[in-house]
């Protein structure tokens, strides 16, 4: 099978919008922009071994590579509108890829997302997407904008994704309802579009808690101070983790895709409209300050550290 | 080095544009389209030992993974804007980076390209490049397009990457000229420009002229007659390879990154002077007609085949 077979295979089950005035098969994809909305672009790549177990399933692969790069878009608030998908593959195999459409197309129906171009090539397996979404002019959240006094919410529960890995590093079977976390996240578009012109600053959780909102405090010129105890748990990491294990997972586990952002405290009643609005549980987890870094403390008031660094590409951990 | 210490050094050497209103740096990047304008996206990865050899140089290696999606914003007629950049390597080496950011900054600079994001990631040495652009409204170039009578013609000179390609793989080291035009394409973006509204179709020549030349007349319904004597040659190439593999290189040969395009007959005059207007020589080739199928004839009016098929990633050559 031949990439010009490969690229017609995609197109052919690629769903369009009346916005892409062309889509896949020319050199490049032709889009219309609205007026009064600003274009909102992120990319990231996934690759074999780093950013999923060898043993996903291609489904979970195409599903994660866009859900990844939504959750982009949803930290922005920005609402998802088109993508490019540039795919490697050891071999060109049309029953691995149509089980990795079926991930990636599914979620991108789920949202609207129009897959208008990209390319395949032989190489180690890995997906490059790229993500477009619009924002209204003025509206977009970024994470530069976290003042001190704001409170810290972060979306859903944290450490499932993390902790689905650790089980899965030391050979035993993972809990599934983990796996599924670290398989298929749900990028919380809904809530980003609700929180936008409210929240001050919003972040995706892919590193870890601290770390990314460390990065909104640098960014912000602000720290944190975070309640350990008031990090949301689900009852399956509960059920599995413990004590510093389980707070280090929540602390510094990544790829939970949950945003974690800050709203001035007269906005706790409008967060809360939001966060029902959307259908997405959040959690009030502390307070910006002023100063820098992020820290966290336990019930008694001490200063808590987690047992291990956050997840970095090219770190230690 | 970590993840964000490759990521801090690129952002401080990218730079920015008016038009950029967050660039790297946050969840994604937020850019203004101007109204009347239509966004033009395309994405194409290149892997280590693919698509280009393992000697290359990291700059060659950065100026190549933009030049080729900028040639195909030149086959569309836009004016490049802004791009992202999702960087696999295979450890955090802050010399190769800054090499693969001399030949990649270098080339956005020259055409005012804005680096607003990306990733960079642990990974087989890959390059992942979304550019972005503007064309007016109904201008585009397409590939669907051509019609029976248009002249077909091709920009610069055919085959000198694959011929340094294919002196590479005897293993002699290849003639510096062809070999600068493997490692450091030139984007026919002036060109493309000021064919927009006058050229009926265009592709980029990056999987041979036959083969790109054929995705045309598909895409148009339309076929094409080519005259092999006025396949347009370099004296590098000539000096280094004749007869028919002279020809299969100008036929067949990929990554030459000319722009392949037809016109109507009428617009010869037009055609001239927007390749003077962006000092790029272009050729006429040959001829659309009615059918199907790329056509090509010698001297004498015999139908020539080339020795061998053109450059597919999966495929058999």
């Amino acid at each position: 099978m031949a990439e010009f077979d490969l690229i017609e295979r995609i197109r052919r089950r690629a769903a369009s919008r009346d916005d892409v005035l062309l889509g896949i098969g020319d050199d490049a994809a032709l889009l219309r922009v609205p007026p009064e909305r600003h274009l909102v672009v992120a990319t990231d790549t996934l690759n074999a071994g780093v950013h999923f177990p060898g043993d996903s399933a291609p489904a979970d692969i195409g599903w994660k590579a866009l859900a990844v790069n939504l959750s982009d878009l949803a930290a922005m608030g920005a609402e998802p509108a088109w993508c490019t998908l540039s795919l490697s593959l050891p071999q060109a195999d049309p029953a691995w890829l149509d089980g990795f459409l079926d991930g990636f197309l599914a979620l991108a129906e789920r949202h609207r997302v129009a897959l208008v171009g990209g390319d395949t090539t032989r190489g180690p397996l890995s997906a490059c997407v790229t993500v477009h979404g619009l924002a209204e002019a003025g509206r977009a959240l970024r994470r530069d904008r976290a003042r001190a006094g704001d409170d810290v919410w972060v979306s859903g529960t944290l450490g499932d994704a993390a902790a689905a890995l650790a089980q899965w590093r030391q050979g035993g079977a993972a809990d599934p309802v983990l796996r599924a976390r670290l398989d298929r996240p749900t990028p919380r578009l809904a809530l980003g579009r609700a929180l936008a012109g409210l929240a001050h600053a919003a972040i995706d959780v892919s590193d870890g808690l601290l770390a990314d909102l460390g990065h909104v405090c640098r960014a912000s010129g602000v720290g944190a101070e975070l309640d350990l105890d008031a990090l949301p748990a689900s009852p399956a990491l509960r059920g599995a983790f413990a004590g510093d294990a389980l707070r280090g997972l929540q602390a510094s586990g990544g790829d939970d895709y949950e945003l974690c952002f800050t709203a001035p405290s007269a906005a706790i009643d409008a967060v809360q409209r939001a966060a029902e609005a959307s259908g997405t549980p959040v959690s009030w987890i502390g307070r910006i300050v002023a100063g820098s870094g992020v820290a966290v403390f336990d019930a008694e008031g001490a200063r808590w550290t987690p047992p291990r660094a956050g997840y970095e590409h090219f770190g230690a951990a």
